[in-house]
């Protein structure tokens, strides 16, 4: 059974990972026979977002306690991942991974990646063993990867130019299909950077899923 | 096209809605052909419980705004939902059931319904529309139909016997299967009462949306 790590960043899409596609991962890894554990940082969100008004509220929640929830608790401080003893890195997306996971969201393409996420996700490249991207998460990758490596965020001209001005490859992609650089063996999906319905995230994260597992 | 309504109680399985389970009801009533609109009562949480460590913590959340983080922003107060505008009602459980929409996880059997939830429940009931419940929330259906009627909340001995002593029948049910109660058109599954993953809940919420939609 592959041993599969994946890294939340808090619980909503407007300020910590996107819950319909952590759900999916969560999902689709199950149901292809592979098991998981979750990792988050232990460190406040950057902010919280009433997701009924889009507003900012008061408050400091902690990225690994709201992603708990989506976890069942069952979650463990990113610090505490080790690469070796997984088969492959997966990521949903979410305002939370360009908040919590790296600052993209507020410096664009001079966003730095937050230290632990930085060296976990380096350290499945620097092993070889794949990793997969949802959503905005792919912005992550010309920070973790070297020049040239191929991913999708979708159609979005601005976030692909800046993937493309970061030292990445921008490959425009339908929200059902994958973007796969195989030299790298990393896998992305625009997922809800393009979807309009929960159907469409979940046929691109199960065909992340599936490669991601077969890579 | 069938409508369904959709009661959310939070966003986490300790103190609000179960995430994977909202999902995948979501998920697989847009698989299934049908569209669905999200509801929660507009008031505060019971309570917050930290999710990593299970213990109470301080601040207040409202049901309506974390529903929200589930729901994508998409999402109205309970006091809105009109039962003649849709086909059928879905319950997602987690805590958030017996805490926020009754207070069954406080008083037992002697457990009362939030008054919003009574009603829009009830209305469905009245019109003979179909009802899926899931996990803890069929703790809800002694409340809204008369004596007799038939639910599951999966094989927990203590759950079923107050259940029985609210006026339902309880029936021992898989976490994979559903019980029907055909006379009253509900339905319901134990979800996360009994499942030790993701795709068991994902089995029985997957037959449950199937037979309320062909109800």
């Amino acid at each position: 059974m592959k041993k599969v790590a994946v890294i939340l960043s808090g619980c909503g899409v407007y300020d910590g990972a996107e819950i319909h596609e952590a759900v999916l991962c969560l999902l689709h890894l199950a149901r292809q026979g592979a098991s998981y554990q979750c990792f988050a940082p232990d460190k406040p969100q950057h902010h919280v977002i009433n997701h009924l008004t889009g507003a900012e509220q008061p408050g400091s929640r902690n990225v690994l306690e709201e992603s708990a929830r989506i976890a069942r608790g069952e979650i463990k401080p990113l610090s505490e991942l080790d690469a070796g003893e997984f088969d492959a890195l997966l990521l949903p997306g979410g305002f939370g991974a360009a908040k919590n996971l790296c600052d993209f969201a507020f410096k664009g393409d001079a966003a730095q990646v937050d230290l632990d996420v930085l060296l976990a996700c380096k350290a499945f490249a620097a092993a070889r063993k794949p990793a997969g991207y949802c959503c905005i998460a792919p912005m992550l990758m010309p920070r973790v990867y070297p020049a040239g490596v191929k991913g999708t965020i979708g159609t979005d001209t601005t976030a692909a130019q800046s993937f493309t001005a970061m030292g990445g490859e921008h490959i425009g992609c339908a929200v059902t299909d994958v973007v796969e650089d195989e030299h790298y063996k990393v896998i992305s999906t625009p997922a809800y950077m393009l979807a309009q319905s929960i159907t469409e995230a979940d046929t691109g994260i199960g065909k992340l899923v599936k490669r991601l597992l077969e890579m």
